[in-house]
């Protein structure tokens, strides 16, 4: 009994209780579909939590995940914190040296690893010593010196959960960082629970018993957007992908699973539009009523080019430090009988902050902008699920004196309080005292059919300060010259806003969690 | 700035930042309907928290109201939590001595009466001492020796918002007491938030901001099912009905002003249904897509009467004691192919708990039920909305030693945690040792065509204890006897348990809240 803290037990007693028949699909690296209930994942993860508590690990441990999206991290979203303890996802796409800072910094307890991410494992393995390192197997058995998940399970007393305080630990991810060194926030019990209902609002990602949630989004990544623990209170049907997330195998899962939402960054929709454009009758996608994208600014191509397959894309936005979900674009009513550009130009916005969570943005000088799409200055975001430190004290400098969190996105906010990203702080360009928005250009440029990926970055210029110049990766197979793909800008952009330089690569560098990584770029091309 | 405490402020901040367009309708005794919005009315709210300060309004003080379903009732929602006092909303339809006594009992101090409502006041205005007398009016002026409500709004000036904790007091509501004396349920700020999330959620209620909400549950009655709130949070277009909730005008107003989402007692939803199958090309009801009922069971004739004119019935549970909503009853997918017989069978029971609404039932021996639908026990709920005690520690014996609320009701609970309510506590019959549910006699009686109204009480029987005794009220112009409703009954029933007599009443006597009035019933019949 979880009384009334507001406790991720409650979410998982929920689900063993009222939802216990409900599927949840695990794809394996094999190809091989895993099917269980949420009633087999809760009963799993009491005999889980036992077996925890028998390797030691007591109430505010960190239990380390190196897991895919698969049924035994959700047993692990369950257990770990209706114990008491802290669930902190790795992201196994960070280099060693991040990951080896990460667990130390962390300070973890016991692993949990995939078998098919022990070579990951082993890449930061040596640098640390966790007390216990168990691993799900699928084929093999467990290597020596490691504990077999299966026989871990099977083997413990199944647990009774621990009445928490709401304001515990229950969750821990580490930012990605495109600069400097990544940095710990830690989600509480209140943060996890609240932001599980403002996610499921149906203004929201609107997640029912109703549907099929297929998160792309992976499960180390700022908790796949809080979508499994979303799904689980409402008793929506969860597909896990495994690591196989490539356009064609999200299809196949989508059309086969009859999946009704499904979530993840532009570069995975970006593939699967292209799949879908190339072989247009190949999935029966009647089911799929939204695709939510976040993580990076969305082209309006991308929209047209779903609407083209009667599939609609919504924008959502978030961050690491804001659980991650801050805000969502739906198109409002009185919008409904605008033209298409208007529509899509909103639906290119990223929304409108969810209820609970407060915005604000301030100018260079402090002052707080008008809501009146023109003024631009950094997002400031305060709120239940929004952190107000990171661990161990890092990065005070992103948090405000009076508490809010500092997002280094500078945007715009209509006078309804809907946001529209103008660019990262970092990653504006001022030239000859105007800010001219890198996302803005970024977002034309991928808008002229023969260009896969922009970035634009800013160049030091002795007479304007800064000028912009733009990285081009070309679809394969097409052509097109710097000249061209400045007379396609002009149809929008002032003269003085044009990138003068154009550099053309085969592809742009990414993060872990597939954003440009303009560092890069500027360590190779922002030279005088 | 309202930080991350879960205050009603934030829902009227929302309601005035993000959703200032959205149109709020009331609909005035005289038929004329004013139009205004969130904005307006959070913008107002604020100059009226500014007059009740100026009146002496402090932190925790109760603010009564005496008002319809209207804008002005909306903007005391708004103010009174907001500025750290407590609305307590009077129910009209009591008698004199319960207002005497409910108004005394919460200490209120100013009191906001509808012009409309004055003589409604005046019949227990001499027995208490009210700081300030405000009148909303419409036609005339305020009386001598009371404010005018416009008049104080015009002239204050807009209050700031304070800092609240979120455990705080905002709302008081009393239970309309079938027996004894009325008690106080108080709400917090925490409490409210929660309820308004909850309820928005896309299998509860679903309230998005593509809905028009026409509440016809009074704003004094448990918060018209926290529908207000939940609207104003999401952005929902709210159309308030004022007095007049007869079928025609509800039609009319469904109509007009193209509602999506209506919500009331059985009652309305009867009248409401005689008069579309009277009329049933009168009204455009396209867009209304569902209607919840609620405040006492729904008989299976009101589901197939609503779906003949292609309208959703969904219905909901709950009580002034739990803020109200505690459970909604949606036909889940696996359902989705079961015959029309097993549907409506589902869709008559109360549903399933909401989200973070913990339920458990117990039989005489305080033993926790079986959730196998066969077993019975009286329904407890704790929940972050519930109250764990009424104003100034009355009824504590409503209250388990652990904390949890005795509802009355008694249920049994399928295996997926679906209610059916039996019967109350104190209505079920017990005929030799064995539990006979007046509220299934009830409903198969209701489903005769000749049968409007029917009440199934306990009467003293020396040989059985008790036994079953019907009182039925025939709709004007058909003929029914005793032994037709006897066999009408024993298509579903054992003889042991069909009433042994039958009453015929023109009117079965009904509470302020439209419930049977049980306890008039057996004064009148329950002899031996």
């Amino acid at each position: 009994m979880t009384g009334d803290q507001l406790t991720v037990t409650s979410i998982v007693e929920r689900a063993e209780k009222f939802h216990a028949d409900r599927e949840v699909v695990s794809r394996r690296s094999s190809g091989v579909t895993d099917r269980t209930t949420y009633g087999a994942c809760a009963r799993r993860a009491r005999r889980l939590a036992g077996a925890l508590s028998d390797l030691g690990v007591n109430e505010g441990d960190r239990v380390a995940t190196l897991l895919w999206n698969q049924s035994e991290h959700l047993e692990l979203y369950f257990a770990v914190p209706a114990m008491g303890a802290v669930i902190h996802t790795l992201n196994p796409r960070l280099f060693p040296d991040e990951l080896a800072f990460i667990v130390e910094d962390a300070e973890d307890s016991v692993i949990v690893v995939d078998e098919t991410l022990l070579e990951v494992f082993e890449t930061f393995r040596s640098t640390y010593d966790f007390t216990h390192i168990i691993v799900v197997t699928h084929t093999g058995r467990a290597p020596a010196g490691t504990l077999d998940y299966e026989s871990l399970v099977a083997g413990a007393e199944a647990a009774d959960w621990p009445a928490l305080d709401e304001n515990s630990a229950a969750a821990m991810c580490y930012t990605s960082g495109t600069t400097g060194r990544p940095k710990g926030v830690v989600y509480s019990h209140r943060a996890l629970v609240l932001h599980s209902l403002v996610a499921a609002l149906p203004d929201q990602l609107a997640v029912s018993a109703r549907d099929t949630v297929l998160p792309v989004v992976p499960m180390f990544h700022a908790n796949a957007w809080g979508l499994p623990y979303a799904a689980a209170l409402a008793g929506a049907r969860l597909v896990l992908p495994g690591p196989r997330v490539d356009a064609e195998s999200v299809l196949d899962l989508c059309s086969y699973e009859q999946v009704t939402m499904t979530a993840g960054v532009p570069t995975v929709w970006m593939a699967m539009l292209a799949a879908l454009d190339n072989e247009p009758e190949r999935w029966q996608l009647t089911e799929l009523d939204r695709l939510i994208v976040g993580g990076s600014a969305v082209p309006r191509a991308m929209f047209e080019g779903f609407d083209r397959h009667g599939l609609t894309v919504v924008q959502a936005w978030g961050m690491t430090e804001t659980a991650p979900l801050g805000a969502v674009c739906r198109l409002p009513s009185r919008l409904d009988q605008s033209n298409a550009d208007e529509q899509y130009n909103y639906r290119a916005r990223q929304g409108t902050a969810t209820p609970l969570f407060h915005i604000r943005a301030r100018d260079e000088d402090g002052n707080t902008i008008a809501w009146d799409d023109a003024a631009m200055g950094e997002l400031e975001v305060r709120g239940p699920w929004v952190a107000t430190g990171y661990h161990a004290g890092r990065g005070a400098d992103s948090f405000t004196a009076d508490g809010w969190f500092k997002t280094g996105d500078v945007v715009r906010i209509d006078p309804h309080g809907c946001i529209r990203i103008c660019d990262r702080s970092k990653d504006l360009v001022k030239s000859g005292g105007e800010w001219i928005s890198s996302v803005d250009l970024e977002n034309k440029l991928m808008s002229h059919p023969a260009v896969s990926q922009a970035a634009v970055i800013a160049v030091p210029d002795n007479r304007w300060g800064e000028r912009p110049l733009a990285v081009v990766a070309r679809r394969p197979g097409t052509e097109v010259s710097a000249d061209e793909l400045r007379a396609h800008l002009a149809q929008e952009f002032a003269k003085w806003q044009l990138p003068d330089r154009f550099e053309f690569v085969d592809a742009i560098p990414c993060t872990a969690t597939g954003k440009f990584k303009k560092t890069d770029l500027r360590t190779q091309f922002a030279t005088v």
